[in-house]
């Protein structure tokens, strides 16, 4: 099995931000995005200040005394310093102005929870590098970039608004942040309680780590979307692979698909084709959306319709398979060719994601063609390790995830809602039974990756309504509860 | 004021351990405190088995992949793996061997807990060096001694004892530490809550931080030990300060107490006197005992018997506080001439506990002369901060701890008990009111520095075998409900 392979299948949980993150046609492809929706107007969700906040580069030792800017966008409009509250978005592995402009949940329950609105980037992304242009460029400037580094950033940066926002000082502070975002706030909630009354962990995979969950959950939820998606189009697909094989041994070629590859160049076709079927499960968004690529509604049942004959001769299969393909890398007709080097707008910063995927962030994944789509892959802990050492020069603690954060034993928590759609593979790695009445789950029938922290719009299905009203319920039960426990001390 | 005297009022935080932490006479010494107390033998109390562990020297970084050997102790003597529990003691600033010696409480509870003990040893004492003689050479090499890396090497330990020992892997563990070690205890419980059901945090001062303890608090407590000690004691010595103030002044010599001193020598002196008297109150014990040093029963009353007029001349004055100052430094009447360098078994190993109170462990200490009997000296962070800078080439960052460990707000926490008592002056810094029905405090109004985890005597007063059978109680319930919860399991 290629190591290559399963990097690129990490892709999707940063694909969302890395991608994007130092992409300067960033903000123009966002905008574009936010106009689909009627309800969430670009010049609202754009009504935030920019802040920097000095950062100890090293929190947890006292020879390094350096420190770095990292940047936090905060929006005012509908706080109320009487009950109200602080929503803290704990940014995650990209641009913060992106996630800013993608959590509309956040912007459209401000003016219900009289809220102030904090966006803070994550160290190594965005603007806030540690050590500027050098901040990649070893794994000894790369030291500094963990989750509990991170953390500890949220952490400083709260109690430093708690001390310079006049106001700030006596409101409770609610987590926030959807898929990594989603782990770093339930996390975040777990180790730093006394910052923030509770988390909403969107599509956060807390679970995708070790053997928490057998690592072929995650290609089977893709796969599932696909049988959703219409007759035969699984079938379809797993017919593809064995398609591709017998035609790239032939030598033959498929025109914009298959040419002068090498059995090297097929691995990584195959390998930018299951990302693909991957992207479109994260992705597949009941309205037209622009998340990853600009979409239609339900892309996964578009892509399905040119899948519904497994049974054609290899080459008319992987010409259906290429219209497929077009759904998603083509919908705006503007592609003359496809680069497989990439799957999402752009791929840059996907680089300083692979190294916490190659640290801390050890999400083993698997196929077996059976249970999947996909072509049989186990998963190999020593062949990944040695490939992020050559990349990297460093080697993954996959078992430290759970030291630190507790695995599945966290039952003695408190106030976390784990939200996941049913059709986001990363569900398969989340919460999605109440653990007890204040760790609780949201499971929206007809929902993709972190859909409810998107903005509302008028097509929403019932299912996502609801799980956004349970959600704001819970939010104002613990800052109804902090108020009475404040207001009750001496 | 001077730095100094700040840096020594550190040491009785460390002294019961730091001091004798490389002090080849340990052993002896701890073996002959041992004999005072008839229910705790010596040959019963050293049956364990010394082990190490390879931990990470940074748990908190990818870089540095180096490890050092951890040693911990195991008793596995009353260890039932049906129903049986792991006593885990959170290692403090010391030779861990000495504190198992001293930790007699674990020993006596383990045939009714069915427990297995371990000690682990805190990193940077004992035989845990990261760097080996090398550990203390400087900043660089002192990076890595915080109490997260000391927890982190907790939680490794932990997992690697559940994998390794057979039957360790489905018994509850419960952290257990004193002084310095039971504020890691309750710290433990906090930040890795899925690795123990519970803490018994003896005497930690969790609250002697930042501005969560009015900084005079401390002294105040020993000040009213001593006028609970004798009549008009606590007013000899607030005079004591002016008579040896004016007796330098003039110039004159008082036999074996002041000659040829000159102004820093004084301030020495008098910073020597204050740390015996917070001495003599942390070691106020009913029996006799040798935790810092040899002495008698009530120590504090024995010394009060020779300070019982305050205004008698400046000599004869500075000379009962000499006769008063052999019940602490020369009761064995071995003692020729008193060192004003130390005030405990030695004072190696206080090295490298005064670089952790230059970083994380900042505990403001001030006096007014008013409310307590010392001279007026005001916490001077500043000053103090250049004086750690000067020494350690740090400087001290006084809010980490609170912003990490959440000060007073530790209420969503449960499951620690915070056993205090009374006479000792790291009281006034601790837990001593419920918190919440899992968050208990178990005062001890007899009770001096962490008396509740010493050996049980025949001579314990009621309130110390009360408070010992109440955490005996909330130990056993954490344990049933373990097995309640995971028998419950699928």
């Amino acid at each position: 099995m290629g190591g290559l392979a399963f990097r690129l299948l990490l892709l999707p949980f940063l694909a969302p931000v890395a991608t994007t993150a130092v992409n300067p046609a960033l903000r123009a492809l966002a905008s574009l995005n936010l106009q689909i929706f009627p309800t969430f107007q670009p010049e609202e969700a754009n009504n935030y200040s920019i802040y920097y906040f000095d950062q100890k580069i090293d929190h947890f030792g006292f020879y390094n005394t350096k420190t770095f800017k990292q940047r936090y966008l905060i929006s005012d409009k509908y706080w109320k310093t009487y009950d109200g509250v602080i929503l803290f978005y704990t940014g995650n592995e990209g641009d913060i102005t992106w996630f800013s402009n993608h959590t509309g949940f956040m912007w459209d329950v401000a003016e219900k929870l009289k809220a102030l609105l904090v966006f803070a980037e994550h160290r190594y992304y965005g603007e806030s590098l540690p050590f500027g242009d050098d901040s990649f460029k070893d794994s000894k400037h790369l030291n500094f970039l963990t989750s509990e580094q991170a953390l500890a950033d949220f952490a400083e940066l709260i109690r430093h608004l708690k001390r310079t926002v006049p106001g700030a000082d006596g409101q409770p502070v609610i987590a926030i942040g959807g898929s990594y975002g989603g782990v770093l706030a339930a996390w975040f909630r777990m180790k730093y309680p006394h910052l923030v009354v509770g988390a909403l962990a969107a599509s956060a995979p807390i679970w995708q780590f070790e053997e928490l969950t057998p690592c072929g959950v995650f290609m089977k939820i893709v796969t599932e979307d696909f049988k959703k998606g219409g007759t035969k189009c699984s079938e379809s697909i797993l017919r593809s692979w064995g398609a591709i094989n017998r035609l790239s041994n032939t030598g033959k070629s498929i025109e914009n698909i298959i040419s002068n590859l090498n059995s090297e160049d097929i691995q990584r076709l195959k390998d930018w084709l299951s990302e693909t079927w991957v992207n479109l499960a994260m992705v597949n968004y009941p309205y037209p959306a622009n998340f990853l690529k600009p979409l239609p509604s339900w892309p996964v049942k578009e892509v399905c319709q040119y899948l519904t004959n497994p049974y054609m001769s290899d080459s008319l299969l992987v010409q259906n398979i290429y219209q497929a393909l077009n759904v998603y890398y083509n919908y705006s007709g503007q592609t003359r060719c496809n680069n497989i080097s990439e799957t999402t707008i752009g791929n840059l910063g996907s680089r300083v994601w692979g190294y916490q995927t190659c640290t801390e962030i050890i999400l083993p994944f698997c196929t077996n063609g059976v249970d999947d789509m996909f072509e049989a892959r186990s998963w190999d802990l020593d062949k990944y390790s040695d490939d992020c050492y050559k990349q990297w020069g460093v080697r993954p603690r996959p078992s430290w995830v759970t030291t630190l954060y507790g695995g599945k034993d966290i039952r003695s928590h408190s106030n976390i809602i784990f939200s996941n759609g049913d059709l986001d593979p990363w569900s398969g790695g989340g919460v999605t039974e109440d653990l007890s009445d204040t760790l609780v789950a949201v499971n929206i029938p007809d929902g993709a990756h972190h859909l409810d922290l998107r903005p509302s719009t008028e097509t929403d299905p019932p299912s996502l309504q609801l799980a956004r009203s349970v959600e704001l319920r819970h939010m104002k039960q613990w800052v109804s509860d902090f108020y009475g426990n404040y207001r009750k001390q001496p």
